[in-house]
């Protein structure tokens, strides 16, 4: 098994010409060669994207044969006429996948407020229909047709026996990048040839979301259009799944959710540091994710870890305002492995030496231990340098 | 009455020795020379100073002489030894005042996590004590010692007439900035020679607080010291308020407090453009002010606004998760006063020449009109430069 997909899958990546440069890709699909199981979660932003709309009603089915994603134009905020328009790019996609089009969910990702150009995607769509493949090549074409601003195509995929029989999990996703106008979204897509029943699919799609990529941030800025799919097609025929194969297959595709989300940090733009924020010791999930989120939002944090400074008020004043209930002496913090504050007092660490790790390691780690309970979390995010300014200021009108 | 403070009122600032340079100040006292009536406002951080613990341990007694300000170290995360440090620094005062400890509030803001040291304010204060004064020189003196990172001291002042009697309303504030290692924080103390009850000080200033305040965000990290007080020592002599009374000095007090806000906005570290947000025809206040808030908060609005980037759906879809009930039909939006989203449909705006309009004014304003009901919020905010980022991300350590 050298090739990069499951089984039943084929995929296409190419330029349209939605984006003006003939080098950039634009356009990519995904089909599966039959009825897959579909779950798929979606931005909470009440302004959303026309494909977000469109997809949401698709969804709940539980069935689909393809997803059509374009870059270069989020198709947001274009109201009545942009619904049209993605509908119709379902309509003509289905048409040559000899399919209904209630079986093709879509995303659009690029600027907000344009409308979606209909010409480049009626000569787009039946050539990516015609490129579709299983090779590695086709796979970094489609991965590749998702970005905007990222530098890197973002694949992953993991192989498991389930019911003694193999199965793989094939990811691709997009962002977390701005540039000029554009907005920032995050798309994922994740395939395998596992049987799964529609509700499988969706109870092991959160699962592994609720764990990957609610758990990043560049800016604490909700998308118009983030979407991830999961496509589970039966190809592989491994029949029902016991307690271990759920385990087995949950944990493969938590992988390469955590992978893609992973990757989307390490791709966020003008970004000097990858920041791992562990929250450990919470009354609950959601107060530890909580703290998690608003260590990793703000930009008081994020340019102190910029400047490799140890500024560590700033941490723990953050997790002070996440609306959990807090005391001082409930609180131990390490950076990089180095104890700075032990509930709630501070300690005599070297600044110096600190800083030095800080500064030499592009991986940063922030470790807040509370006395609170049992529960954890771990988040990641990026830092803010004066090049992200730069390139989410510039001027592009 | 050419004096900047109301009757009764005197104050002081100098340098005693927290911040290394001696042409820094770093001490400020407020001293009424009678019991006031004392209302106080305090950070929503779970984690605060010992500064806001005393206070707000000592402000529901509704009445106070003094106010002790001091900058270059924030006395927050230091433990019950930074507790006993303030409740010391009160007591010297007292002490020289001839006034119970109860009777002084304390204020404090610069690093976080580092002990307060005591001989440099062991002759500061009884310093401060004899230089205490009326003169506009004391008042920018006082106001200029609350300064950290901010580049002019901010005061202002209003005349009314209440029961006949003249009244002044007096009010010092300072932030929000950042350098090195320190904190942004907000503090603002409001003096006034009429005579209020301290429920009346109280409802006065919460009013004032919701409408300016809090209303203004650099990066929506709430700091651990945040404080506003208002002292009413009814000098003025003005009698029991009537409705048109109460409705003059409300409004006296709520414009400083605006102008204080406003200042803190136009100081802003690094920052390129002064921002005002109106969020009209919302359901509720909150719900403007939420979504006002997401606006403001919006690293990816800030740096559009930066760039002079009229790039709209980064507005909208900041609004769109400010968990609001919303639909992009029931939004119109301005920018300088230029159309360009009218019940969720894009408008044909010259795009050039709203983005020159937003080079040349350093005042920004951004208008989001719903069609929900009758309720405004009106909010300030800074954008976000690369200067921003060098200035809190330089290493300090």
């Amino acid at each position: 098994m050298n090739l990069p997909l499951p089984a039943g899958f084929r995929v296409a990546g190419l330029h349209c010409g939605i984006k003006d440069d003939p080098a950039v890709f634009d356009l990519s699909l995904f089909v599966s060669d039959r009825p897959a199981s579909l779950a798929g979660v979606f931005t909470q932003n009440q302004v959303f994207g026309a494909p977000v709309a469109l997809s949401r009603e698709r969804v709940p089915s539980g069935s689909g044969r393809a997803c059509l994603i374009n870059s270069g134009n989020a198709n947001a905020c274009t109201g009545e006429r942009g619904l049209e328009d993605a509908r119709w790019t379902t309509a003509e996609t289905a048409k040559l996948l000899n399919c209904p089009p209630e079986d093709v969910v879509v995303c659009s990702t690029g600027i907000i407020g344009h409308f979606l150009p209909r010409e480049p995607l009626a000569s787009g769509i039946p050539q990516a229909v015609e490129n579709l493949g299983d090779s590695e090549e086709s796979f970094e074409n489609a991965a590749r047709a998702m970005m905007t601003t990222d530098t890197f195509a973002k694949r992953s995929v993991r192989d498991v026996t389930i019911g003694g029989k193999p199965v793989r999990v094939s990811a691709a996703a997009k962002g977390a990048a701005m540039i000029g106008p554009n907005m920032a979204t995050m798309l994922g897509l994740i395939m395998t040839d596992a049987q799964l029943t529609p509700d499988t699919t969706d109870a092991m799609l959160r699962h592994a979301v609720d764990r990957s990529f609610n758990c990043i941030s560049v800016e604490g800025h909700t998308s118009t259009s983030d979407t991830v799919f999961l496509f589970a097609n039966g190809a592989a025929e491994n029949g029902p799944l016991n307690e271990t194969d759920h385990g087995t297959l949950q944990t493969a595709i938590n992988e390469v959710a955590t992978e893609m989300a992973q990757a989307i940090i390490r791709d966020a733009e003008g970004a000097d540091h990858f920041v791992t924020i562990d929250v450990c010791g919470a009354r609950t999930r959601d107060e530890a994710f909580r703290m998690a989120k608003e260590i990793a939002d703000s930009v008081l944090v994020k340019t102190a870890i910029t400047g490799a400074d140890p500024n560590w008020g700033r941490i723990i004043s953050a997790a002070g305002y996440a609306g959990v209930e807090l005391h001082d002496e409930d609180m131990t913090l390490q950076i990089n492995g180095v104890e700075i504050y032990r509930d709630g007092v501070p300690t005599n660490y070297d600044e110096a030496s600190l800083s030095n790790s800080m500064k030499e390691n592009r991986d940063i780690s922030i470790w807040l231990q509370l006395s609170h309970g049992e529960a954890d979390v771990r988040f990641w995010t990026s830092d803010l340098t004066a090049e992200y300014v730069r390139l989410n200021s510039e001027y592009t009108t």
